[in-house]
């Protein structure tokens, strides 16, 4: 039996302002910072150990898996960054109050934008200064693989290979392994392991910083999964998620 | 031509309580955290970049890292941790007050153990709890290469593969690389560098959080070299580094 740990990053300063960050690099806020700590207390408490640990190009998941090793006095764990595990590209809303958008456009029109799996938002314009062409995170890679914008399907199709490539290889191999990353891209490894629907896949929120473990068989199928920590304060961030994008 | 950038850590919590470190897992004081976000601004202003960065597996070089590359807005830059760029082990005196362990044994016998390039330290007992047998971060090697003390001789021998296996291949791949380790894997790095004998090596004091600019011709061989920053600042940290072990 194989067990992987899933963490969506804490609390970022967008999350807290509502806007729509996708690609943003936007940092965690103290409470963000409060909860990488403590889901590293939780995860050395249960006697978690890892060999590798996995996550984005983007600075809030990169800072809360360094706070999470740090609390579990693991800061010399490998890291991998792979900007496939980058959150969902949010095209044209990325910067945008969410709470206006939903005003502007209807809570209906923001919430296909948010939660349908195959409509992406409208993308950015080739020269708007959003996009991240001349990242230099992103210099290695082909402009056609750089989103403009991104629905949850096209968030999928380049999560999966580094699923299959890199992250199911080195389970395989017997790393215990930890994913710091973002709510769509965990989504889309959760849509794949436990075989959710497009349709189911769009309503499942993961609560920022809370430590979900999977228990996977042989074949890398799940056995169970839960999160690690309070089960009150998994509720409420997961009920802070859900309420994320509607209208004030 | 060819750059690459070392730094020290910045200063820990041992080098402020003058004990002997070596692989123990200290960390940083908060004058130590303010060196490492500093050396990051420094690089920033002079406007390098990265592609990869190496550092040790000890915390108080990885933490000067991590807050390095977060001042320069790079937290995404992939970084290999290398055991073999860890500090000088130091044997049985690892933990011991340097100015005690002075007044105990003579000024000239810690100055042959701390500079000395041949002469180890006593060496830990094999059931001494400060061997690092058991610490998961060297499970993956032979018993044998962990040592139980070190001279300079011995930490030049496990450096060196490090940089002609390692180090060396990736900044003729062309990649521009920041190393921060400690005061003897740097002398190290630097003996071989530099061409600096036996002898001279001892008397090089490298300053904690200071990067160290070299620059190396088509074959790796130095051109020039140049502390980054204030002048002031750099002749003081070498200075206390110098000072460091003398009876009080």
């Amino acid at each position: 039996m194989y067990k992987i740990v899933f963490m969506r990053h804490g609390e970022s300063t967008w999350n807290l302002s509502n806007r729509f960050t996708g690609w943003t690099d936007v940092d965690l806020t103290e409470k963000g910072v409060a909860e990488a700590t403590a889901a590293g207390a939780v995860l050395k408490e249960a006697g978690f150990t890892f060999d590798l640990a996995y996550t984005s190009v983007l600075k809030r998941a990169i800072r809360t898996l360094w706070l999470t090793l740090d609390a579990m006095d693991m800061m010399y764990l490998p890291i991998k960054h792979d900007w496939r595990l980058n959150e969902r590209h949010y095209g044209a809303l990325q910067g945008l109050d969410k709470a206006e958008t939903a005003a502007k456009y209807g809570d209906d029109q923001v919430l296909v934008w948010r939660r349908s799996y195959d409509t992406p938002p409208p993308p950015l314009a080739e020269n708007d200064d959003r996009t991240s062409f001349n990242d230099p995170r992103y210099a290695g890679l082909p402009k056609s693989s750089i989103p403009l914008t991104e629905c949850l399907k096209d968030t999928v199709a380049r999560v999966m290979p580094a699923w299959d490539e890199e992250i199911a290889p080195a389970i395989r191999a017997g790393k215990q392994i930890l994913i710091s990353a973002h709510g769509n891209s965990l989504r889309a490894l959760i849509k794949m392991l436990d075989g959710i629907s497009d349709e189911d896949i769009v309503g499942l929120n993961i609560p920022n910083g809370q430590p979900l473990v999977y228990e996977l068989d042989a074949d890398l199928k799940p056995i169970r999964h839960y999160y690690l920590g309070d089960a009150a304060a998994i509720a409420a961030a997961q009920a802070a998620v859900a309420n994320q994008g509607k209208a004030k």
